[in-house]
């Protein structure tokens, strides 16, 4: 669904609960995301059984931002290469 | 701190919680992700005042995926835009 300002509305499902995500992104790309997020979200549960759902997001969004800060410096590095190499 | 399997030991506070991260990664790096975790929790939580911790720490991690997805994509562009000119 678009609303009046052109902002796409996708509800989505993540850990058993619904959430509405709003922004300039298509459906497809934000259910690939949320699907990403809850398959991440079980594995680390998976692991952690213990966890409470508040510890286990937050410890999933950890393990997402260190995977995100090895690959912008994988990116990093190669866009200095290719600046060398010019 | 490393135990006896030579796994790195971090304790961060995330969002006022204290969290254990156990991994190959120096403390300097879990420290430094950590708190980009802590932030982006702030930041949402600047936009959507009515999130439970819980529901913020899933969004999190979605926005935090949606910016994985996006880097990823360009890191492979990159990559096969080298091969086609080798």
């Amino acid at each position: 669904m678009t609303d009046s300002h052109g902002k796409v509305r996708t509800t989505v499902e993540i850990y058993g609960e619904k959430y509405t995500i709003v922004g300039d992104k298509s459906h497809q790309h934000i259910l690939e995301v949320s699907k990403l997020v809850d398959e991440k979200m079980n594995e680390i549960k998976g692991m952690n059984t213990y966890l409470d759902t508040k510890r286990l997001a937050v410890l999933t969004a950890v393990n997402i931002v260190n995977d995100y800060v090895m690959i912008k410096k994988e990116l990093e590095d190669l866009k200095k290469k290719r600046r060398e190499e010019e």
